[in-house]
């Protein structure tokens, strides 16, 4: 591994110059791990403790087809927090400031979590199944333990425990293709963020319609992993008339479209307000929850920093390998947290946690990419609606 | 990525064949990763989300220098749980169910932390900086929020956050060299686990005689991540005398050693009795702590399986992906968690969770290394004392 001075301005030396990842008993792979390896995995990471694929070899493909077709991905990594028992939506409540009061069951709610500073530390999509039965599929960090602490210290009547369920994505505006003639017609009046308790050849599924894209689709959360490689394969079988292909949570996409990634998008402090996600904080309930004092001293001091969208040319980036600074009239004024060259606006284009008030559309900001310093212009989000 | 039916089996076409770690910023970089690229780190993994380097493309000169030499290693994954205020030791101690009472300012003790279900989720070393001050320095699992939750359920007096703090470990026979030649001769003197706050040019530190591995040496907790590189070159200076080199935490080694890598060896339901902990589990102190009603519930059952040694012949393993399954009679019996080949036992070895009672010693158990079985004995651990 050898790092030229501007790696960042060129995608295919940046791809083949990567570490390898050993994998090892510490890191679990998923049920759909060995349809990955057949499918011509290269490029991975590790999320919730688990390999995730990145890339099959071909960016430039894997985009074409989310956008354009139908991609399948393997997205076991979404671990879910399982809640069971009479308390598990009151639990639920307590742990997410948004509002839930609402929810019915085959119900998905995107729900952040956060923690007693206000800090956000998740941004798992709720799974209501039933009044006494909720699953947090959880991004990046281990929101398992967070709620065993808070369940058992607060006495919630209510288990906290990882089922077997993971989840596979299929995506792309022909997902809807695949998966009716999989599960029938029925699948096309899912409306989105709602699943159902079904199966496919005998393997226990909940079928959602969701996915972390804007492309449309869904996502199968298998409930038995000895069945993993085979229910790949029925995807892959299903979609072969539409082009299906492998693929994985696209970094181009959910840049363009402004998905948020914890962790990449933020870092320990970021709160839900700078994230854009203020919308979904109910801090008028009478409910209490976790953070609740925290985040209305937030709201009240106002925005210190905010996740922007920054558009700025060169060369194509092929991606950061870590937050990029960024400048203005030489200080500090934040950092370029995820950053892509968008095919579809023919611009680089980043996503940028910024100081306000340089936060405002319109404003010049300084990228310094490994020292090659570019000028960026900054955006609302999403990029691409 | 490409896997033949036994990869295992064969060290470096397995080292070869691992996909790429796409580098993006939701994991980060520890203050030492321009070191290690700059030593020619060709393999890492993911740790406390953060990229952790596990060789340099010659492991049997990174084992050599461990076991004969001396090592230098970025473990700045190695993220320290900052517990600061009156209640930093009142909190620790219910974070444990080690017995913490007579730990001294100054002083290092292994201390796992348990679930209330009394399942094992890390086992940090607690640093004691002062009754007020104490860091955590976990192994691979978000210790931070767990802390967090329960600090502030409970009402302890005491901020729980994450500093700036990187270790940096110079592990072998010879390391005692380095250290005494940048630090001075009273290094010598210093005890196993006990540490001293100190500088280097200036650099703060903390400077600990620990380090994962039975082959002695010293970590320094960097407490100016800024300062990562300066102090790796320092390092790597000092230590050219003695022939030092990169390397990491070590599998073969460690193995040999006994020393247990939590998710690795353990899963969900570990307990630190099946553990080989048990004679650190303080149970009969009358303070409370978590996992502590569980664990006398699991003391007073008795153990369900434990982690033991197995030896077994054959073409020398490289390494295993996953567990592999163990069978007696064609009943599954456990998982053998890590496994390698042993230079100096010149066979090969694993960490195993075995059934009981196939746990004693001399047991003969199958283990199928992706398809390829052989006959493993059963022994006590460590392998090498």
């Amino acid at each position: 591994m050898h790092l030229p001075p501007d790696a960042s301005a060129n995608r295919v030396p940046l791809l083949a110059m990567f570490p390898k990842l050993v994998l090892s008993a510490r890191n679990r792979k998923s049920p759909f791990f060995d349809g990955a390896v057949e499918a011509g995995m290269t490029h991975a990471t590790v999320y919730n403790h688990m390999y995730m694929p990145v890339s099959y070899g071909d960016p430039e493909a894997e985009y074409k087809r989310l956008i354009e077709g139908v991609a399948m991905w393997d997205v076991g990594v979404e671990r879910q927090v399982e809640l069971a028992g009479p308390d598990a939506m009151a639990l639920a409540a307590y742990l997410t400031p948004r509002d839930l009061s609402k929810c019915k069951a085959g119900q998905g709610k995107y729900a952040p979590l956060c923690g007693f500073e206000g800090q956000i530390l998740n941004d798992p999509v709720l799974l209501k199944l039933s009044e006494e039965l909720v699953w947090l599929s959880i991004a990046d960090s281990d929101m398992l333990y967070w709620a065993q602490a808070i369940a058992n210290m607060k006495g919630f009547d209510c288990r906290v425990s990882e089922p077997d369920v993971s989840p596979l994505a299929v995506q792309g505006p022909l997902a809807v293709e695949v998966i009716a003639r999989l599960f029938g017609d029925w699948v096309r009046d899912l409306k989105y963020f709602w699943f159902q308790e079904t199966e496919l050849d005998g393997i226990p599924l909940v079928l959602a319609r969701s996915g972390w894209s804007k492309q449309g689709g869904y996502e199968l959360y298998l409930r038995d992993g000895s069945r993993g490689l085979e229910l790949w394969r029925l995807i892959a079988e299903a979609g072969r008339d539409y082009g299906i292909g492998p693929g994985a949570p696209n970094a181009v996409e959910r840049i363009e479209s402004g998905l948020l990634s914890i962790g990449a998008d933020t870092d320990r402090d970021s709160d839900p307000f700078e994230c854009n996600l203020g919308h979904l904080i109910a801090l008028d309930r009478e409910q209490d929850f976790v953070g609740k004092q925290a985040l209305l001293a937030k709201r009240e001091a106002g925005l210190r920093r905010r996740l922007v969208g920054l558009t700025f040319g060169g060369a194509p980036v092929g991606g950061n390998e870590h937050p990029w600074p960024l400048l203005r009239d030489g200080e500090s004024i934040g950092t370029a947290r995820a950053a892509a060259y968008s095919p579809r606006l023919a611009t680089n284009i980043a996503l940028a946690l910024v100081d306000c008030p340089h936060d405002a559309p319109g404003t010049h900001i300084a990228v310094d990419c490994l020292g090659n310093r570019r000028t960026a212009t900054a955006t609302v989000l999403p990029f691409i609606l």
